[in-house]
């Protein structure tokens, strides 16, 4: 006997990358920042006084939405907060997508949208991404003459790391019927001098989303705090009708602003992550690995055929070199690897060079 | 314009307890416990490493889950880990229930409950507890003839902190048809000589869901950490498909697990709270404010017409007293308010005494 409704009962759910206790692993698979968080988020936790836990927090983090409004130059009622950015996919899709409506997503993706509009019982369409991992130039006619409610679009995408510019992200947005959620996880990737910043998109448009986390760029995974910035219309009915109550917690919160308000640290991190990213393509191609072009902390990297990228895999792991492998079509013959401290960068590098000479 | 789905839209949203930043005020409005978390939690946040927060927590809370598991004596696979008490309420909804299915309350009951419903578009119905706060007679016959597939039971009740027995719970679960979840939030509140211990229910039938939170009896609302215990039937939807991937974070389960691990010190946190219930009780009671029984940490307080409980709550707020008073029918005539520290209650009494001699 099972209570569960039709559709969880029909779903798989989501299966997070492994997380493994020991430290000995060179940890390349998730996408996290290899540097600790900044030194500030140190000094606020030594100076939380466990007597605050006592009472519920702030229920919409509004000191956290204070910092980040002015990081931004926009309205805190644009800013909602959220438990991870897990949270606000799906309040996205709880709040906005009626269960006969349908999201879209353009292939291949960031696996979790599937599992969040199964959870919700809605249609989800797959479109594919050229095999440049550029988008189709009829992508937006598409979603139109499907009906798509919700597309997600992560930029930086993943697993390619490709970067969509503003302005092709403002044509979307501006052509779409929909509601357009920008998936921003690994913006703080991007080379600076592109001068990538959407946050105009939500003062011009009303139908568009960005979802931003302290996961990666500020080295906090482990906490659980990301935030939502768009149009009072997308913000207001999440912040008071659909989030949880009390959604983050104070330390959290604390934490989080304590690390957006070192900036010249998160971006001396950003800056080393890319001279890494770099160094990391360079010899990965010249080890006959090529990798997409990436604005992003990781690298999709094509195996070939006769080496076969799962194998690769498993012989990293063997190695204690944990990086991701998916089995999706399309994606069979690459693999997605972090870009790691220097340390843990020129040990991959090394063990490919064993394993690649040896096969 | 708005994207909003139609029960989104037509909704209005919770509106949590008030939660003054001055802590010149006396709060006994959301049944906080009024004393600090244990010594142990701050020995626990001193000891968190930052680096740590760098990568993804544990997705289910695993070394929490089994600290749980081990106090309760029931296998970890029956826990389920959330981001307080609010999500599990809506795991169960989103899980369980189709939109077409009904949730069930009786009513006087935490007015939550409703919003989540509604939030999720099924229908909610409202049995009416009896006059003395007991359930009517054919409760679960009502439930079973409306079809409902979900009844939120909290347990002591909120807002009138009496108690069902664990035999009259067993008899209401042994009937029901649907998905029983038992809301125990007040549970470390009731009087030990009870022996009140729903556990073994969960272990009798697969239809119980028991709600734990660590926010009022390990003071630690601002953590957001609760759980669930049900058979794997239950627990397991929730945990691998439904709760978002990493609901939970790092040191919110580090500290919890400190807090469970200090029964001495929670003990004696809730034998001060019964104690101080009890001489409210009598007093408030002697000035002409009688009391429910309650077994949780609160106290409904009946305020005669003559005085006017609206008036009495502004009263005490102008005094800097924070309590609670529900507009909701039925409850117009009553203040709910939080057993709080010996000298906040000493403040609460005298400033009751200054006032109803006054009017």
């Amino acid at each position: 006997m099972t209570f569960e409704r039709k559709n969880i009962r029909e779903m798989a759910g989501y299966i997070p990358g492994e997380q493994p206790e020991s430290s000995d692993v060179i940890k390349l698979n998730t996408n996290e920042n290899p540097f600790p968080p900044s030194p500030a988020v140190d000094k606020a936790l030594s100076s939380i006084n466990i007597e605050n836990l006592r009472r519920y927090p702030q229920p919409t983090a509004l000191n956290l939405r204070n910092a980040i409004a002015t990081h931004h130059g926009i309205g805190k009622e644009n800013i909602i907060v959220t438990n991870g950015g897990d949270e606000l996919l799906r309040l996205a899709i709880n709040t906005f997508v009626e269960t006969d409506e349908a999201i879209a997503v353009a292939e291949p993706t960031y696996t979790l949208y599937e599992v969040l509009a199964q959870a919700h019982g809605c249609q989800f369409i797959r479109f594919n991404l050229n095999k440049d991992w550029s988008l189709p130039d009829d992508f937006v006619k598409s979603l139109n003459s499907s009906n798509i409610k919700l597309c997600f679009l992560p930029n930086p995408n993943a697993p390619s790391g490709t970067l969509l510019s503003v302005d092709k992200l403002a044509s979307i947005a501006n052509e779409f019927n929909g509601l357009l959620l920008i998936d921003e996880a690994y913006i703080d990737f991007i080379d600076p001098d592109l001068n990538h910043d959407c946050v105009e998109l939500v003062k011009k448009f009303k139908n568009v989303l960005l979802l931003r986390t302290f996961s990666k760029g500020y080295s906090l995974a482990g906490l659980r705090i990301a935030y939502g910035i768009g149009d009072l219309s997308i913000i207001n009915p999440m912040q008071s009708k659909t989030k949880d109550s009390y959604n983050t917690d104070y330390v959290a919160q604390k934490l989080a602003q304590a690390a957006l308000e070192d900036q010249e640290y998160a971006k001396k991190s950003w800056d080393f992550v890319r001279t890494q990213r770099s160094l990391l393509k360079e010899a990965l191609t010249n080890m006959g690995l090529p990798c997409v072009d990436s604005q992003s902390n990781f690298l999709l990297v094509s195996v070939p055929e006769v080496i076969n990228a799962e194998k690769l895999y498993n012989s990293l792991k063997e190695r204690g070199i944990l990086v991701r492998h998916f089995k999706h079509e399309g994606q069979e013959n690459y693999l997605r690897i972090t870009v790691g401290t220097a340390e843990g960068n020129k040990l991959l590098l090394s063990t490919l060079n064993q394993l690649l000479s040896n096969s």
